[in-house]
């Protein structure tokens, strides 16, 4: 049979006599949703879409179907001018002075499918932080401190200036470069309620006016703009999850009850796919499915998703309390929120605006309260534990190989951050239930390391030198769990104040690895004893100390985490957290050590003055003892060392070939004082 | 001459020949007023207010009229059913159907005035936070667990509920209590904006209207209600606030200008007070003068005060940018910033809803925005610190001749908790610009103090045993420095116990008081360091770690604090906060170690890579030794115990007797690993 697409006749004939009720015409549009979600670990998932168990000629003619129209994708050059002048033109015909291009999407999330990268197409900018507003004659975009660089790399000079996020807010732009009585759009759904009343109030001072528009003004001007991305949505099984969705929701709308709240708005689909038990496929690194949901007070949730990409049997996995809806009758059932009369709880900090605004116009009581999914879906259940547990054994395993090829290899001079980070890659996808990295890698050498938010890139990528510092921070997404681990090597003989300061680093590791504090407590309270060692030595560090983790869900999530900017949220047992304190050298190295830890009640006896927690570190990854000044540790800190390297040694040992587990012996041999 | 009061004929006369323009009515009026304030430190400095150098014949006649209006004032047993009847009287005249009564007064500050005792007066309850509402049929009195033994004791049960002022607050009360549609008054003078808007909000959803009422209630049935109180306001010399009050208000009025705001409205008597160089004497322990002022951006100040409270030349003190003006030209006043067009500055933590409803009324722009006195009054110049300095040695001596005192007698058994407060009270009120007690003193003996805000009282007098501990934590007003210093003293031989756990008090002592921390860094960051050595033996205590302090002024400042409640005010040099850790054994013994610091830059070389601080400890009293368990302390920790002995004697020796320094010396040996 010959190679490539046969044409949309044989494909119907094909689809016709599988008993697949679909167009051709159908077809394409599934594929242009596929193509625009990432490839993902298995490149042929879509498939099931279509059913399960396909034919293998119309296999092969829908694989070619795909490659084909992947090719005919935009590229070439692109002409940030023309699309500057062509969204002015729409500006114009709209009567407005000025339009805010974000860079986030309807549920404000960290990764951005392709259809909303509207700041990236429009300008050029692809940081992971920022905005741009253009008015009729003046534009600018406007980037955080990690960004002031890349932005001018990336974004025309001649066409947009460049502002700082923080520092030269878009308000002040906005008075200096609009004139009074200017009208200034924006897309209520790409900004939270909060966000809006903040820059409306700021505005009106200067007596712009803050318009919401009735659909995108970049959309409008975006003539080859790709569609939402159709990843299969599967189901997240009992296995992994621990709880049935059943029982989530029983618990959630229990909780709705007590408080006189008649139903829940969701738009973080992490919480949807929790409350669920599915995952997607829509974003890099992270599972979830797009998608918006509301749950009633009764438990029952109605889902608003593309059902294209609800893989077969889903529906029957969700339940006759789930119902299926169309994404765009999430306005309608809004509105019938509004004549409920009991109130209506949506997050004032992840809700786009425009949820807001209808419920608002529907007459809805609205309760501005924190997403009720966060805090349940942020305390694991012993299922989601006992995962988490074996997926960071697999994780342990494959940095173990990955550390002990490096020692190696890296000596010789031969290794650079790209070899190291495919390299570790390819031991990680060996193991059971991977899925692929939970986040892009941070595979810094020497002063890469020092750059907090370094990515690696052909241009930048730097050979590990003897007498450096490798800086690695990596993690994947399991089906049993999520993982997240730096470690600092000291390639060849590292300098005294690399030592030094390492060794500070770990104490304050150790600090809160060994915390033990009441019930109550914050992730805030515990931030200081990450620093404390640094602070003594007049060093500090410019990130906070620990993110929530989910189950096979975001590496990042909250609503706790271990920062010094203000957090009430109470530690809970079940619990998930990195712990990364780090020292950077401008210019010179960087040293992070992070593991994750989950919180766990104190159970020894004799039993304490009140209920205590502790924390249990996850993560099975030996941590390199030539960096390591043991006369700088104490007692309590070296016991501590060797016994996690104990720990690390005895659950990874019988997983491990008789080399790596030479190797591993060695690097976790205990410390003397 | 005869004894007493001889008449207002023979008063005019007197008056009349002093040139002294003022008639035996309007003296009468003005000694209630004194009568209404703190007797103070010098009872009779309310004569200065009738002018300077009095005739001897005038004082005695003026004193003697002082003492027959005493005499007068009202006593005998309060009728609190009556009370409350005739409340509800004057409600059902106005139409309303219940009313809140809150403890405070038009400051929200921690002293309230005879005249604002509304709630003692209605209900017998005298602690310091609570509040009642009276309703057509039921009342409540709301206090917080502080109090939930003292209101039973002095609220007639009969007569009043007791609810838990925030387990079960206030509106669930009123929407069990109160008919739907129902008007509830509320006095605006006596509840913060924010308060306002939160119970306002609670309460719709009762259906509960809340009313501000343009009187209070309490008053119009208060036949004998105190006026308000009227003690001498005095200048605050150069020599003592360090920075002239022109220059203080320049630098704010700079401040307003950049941020385009016209005025501000100051409530707080401690920012009045620190802005223009002046001290009060109105309620006990804090120099406050109650007064209200309106900042301008180019300034100039109006002081809204009782002008028949301030001292011949005080107005001359002033200077002719500050206008006097009678407390009634307030509103006004507020009327008048409605027409200035810029914003009006306004702390909704700290200010009275009435103002911010003139105000609004007026058309006011209004910027809610903390104090602008708060940061600078916290941030101490060069005068103040060496003031508190000099304070703290007269304190330390103070408090060492008591130590040494009660290490002669408590063994002996003779002494009580009221005994030694009054001693201590004896000693330092022998020291140089002392002007009364910071607050009111705790001086707990063995389960006493365990009870973190005792008040010693008669009927719980209790005696120091042998084997127990000994709380004691006092303070002093100096003209120079407010002081505050906690010590625990065992009696006889302590159990291993209390030494084991007073040495983790201490531990977390010494980790504040060594804290280095880079500049940015809040108190709420730091809590944790004098927590942590509690939290790994499973204990913890249930306040704050520091308060702020003021410079003669109030011993509670803000806006700083160590506290594990969030707060983003960063640290700066100058401020001073007490670091005072405790553990309490309920019914058993309590332990607190407290010595004020004071917040100053690092200067040590080599220059730490970021800009770091640390703190200076200020209070100067040993520590008792007999109570530290050496073996638990580290190194660094013994280090700071010894130095800090060490600095207590060298600072100590030459302002003591040659006995009182024998003692010191023995009692700050230092302590061997």
């Amino acid at each position: 049979m010959q190679d490539g697409y046969h044409g949309d006749q044989t494909l119907a004939a094909l689809l016709r006599r599988a008993g697949i009720e679909r167009t051709p015409a159908e077809v394409r549009a599934l594929v242009h949703g596929v193509l625009a979600a990432p490839t993902g670990h298995d490149p042929d998932a879509w498939l099931t879409l279509l059913g399960p168990d396909l034919p293998e000629d119309l296999g092969v003619q829908l694989r070619a179907l795909k490659a084909d129209l992947a090719r005919r994708l935009p590229s070439g050059e692109p002409d940030y001018a023309a699309r500057l002048a062509a969204l002015r033109g729409e500006l114009k015909r709209r009567d407005l002075d000025g339009f805010i291009v974000p860079r986030g999407d309807e549920h404000q999330g960290e990764y951005v499918p392709p259809r909303a990268q509207r700041l990236a197409w429009l300008t050029g900018f692809t940081g992971s932080a920022g905005m741009a507003v253009v008015a009729r004659e003046a534009a600018a975009v406007f980037v955080d401190g990690r960004y002031t660089l890349q932005v001018r790399a990336e974004v025309p000079a001649d066409l947009y200036e460049y502002r700082h996020l923080i520092d030269d807010p878009l308000p002040d732009w906005a008075a200096a470069s609009l004139p009074r009585g200017a009208r200034l759009g924006y897309d209520p759904w790409l900004h939270t309620v909060g966000w809006v009343e903040k820059m409306r109030h700021a505005l009106e001072r200067a007596g712009i006016a803050l318009v919401a528009c009735p659909d995108n003004v970049v959309d409008a001007v975006w003539a080859e703009q790709p569609p939402s991305p159709l990843a299969p949505v599967v189901p997240h099984p009992p296995a992994f999850a621990g709880m049935p969705s059943a029982e989530k929701r029983a618990e959630l709308a229990q909780r709705l009850q007590r408080d006189g709240i008649g139903a829940a708005v969701l738009t973080q689909p992490d919480s949807i796919a929790w409350l669920l038990n599915i995952r997607g496929a829509d974003v890099p690194c992270t599972p979830l499915p797009l998608s918006f949901a509301i749950l009633a007070d009764d438990g029952s949730v109605e889902l608003f998703i593309d059902r294209r990409k609800l893989v077969p049997g889903l529906e029957e996995h969700l339940g006759n309390q789930v119902a299926v809806r169309p994404v765009e009758a999430l306005g309608p059932a809004l509105d019938d929120l509004g004549r409920i009369g009991k109130k209506v709880l949506a997050d004032p900090a992840t809700t786009a605006a425009w949820v807001f605004d209808r419920l608002h116009l529907a007459g809805a009581r609205i309760d501005r309260e924190p997403d009720p999914c966060a805090l349940p879906k942020a305390c694991k259940n012993p299922v989601e534990l006992a995962g988490t547990r074996a997926a960071h054994r697999r994780d342990g395993v494959a940095m173990v190989r990955f550390l002990k090829w490096l020692s190696e290899n890296a000596p010789a001079g031969g290794v650079t951050e790209i070899v190291a980070a495919e390299r570790l890659h390819g031991f990680r996808a060996a193991g059971e239930h991977f899925r692929g990295p939970s986040f892009e890698t941070i595979s810094g050498a020497g002063p890469n390391g020092a750059i907090v938010h370094y990515r690696v890139a052909p241009e930048t990528d730097r050979r590990l030198e003897p007498g450096s510092l490798y800086l690695l921070d990596s993690g994947a997404q399991y089906l049993d769990g999520t993982t997240d681990v730096t470690r600092t090597i000291g390639i060849g003989e590292p300098t005294p104040e690399m030592r030094e300061r390492f060794t500070l680093v770990l104490k304050g590791h150790i600090a809160v690895a060994t915390a033990r504090f009441p019930r109550g407590t914050s992730g805030s309270q515990l931030d200081t004893l990450a620093r404390a060692p640094l602070w003594k030595a007049g060093l500090d560090y410019d990130h906070g100390t620990g993110h929530g983790v989910g189950s096979f869900l975001s590496v990042h999530e909250g609503p706790q985490r271990i920062s010094k900017v203000p957090n009430a949220v109470a530690l809970q047992p079940g619990m998930i957290l990195s712990n990364e304190p780090g020292y950077y050298k401008a210019g010179a190295y960087g040293i992070r050590i992070e593991n994750l830890i989950v919180v766990q009640p104190c159970t020894e006896q004799p039993e304490p003055e009140r209920p205590m927690l502790s924390f249990e570190t996850l993560t099975l990854v030996p941590i390199d003892l030539t960096l390591v000044e043991p006369a700088q540790l104490t007692n309590a800190e070296l016991a501590w060392l060797n016994a996690y390297h104990q720990r690390v040694r005895t659950e990874l040992t019988p997983l491990l070939d008789a080399e790596s587990a030479a190797w591993l012996a060695a690097a976790t041999a205990p410390v003397m004082p």
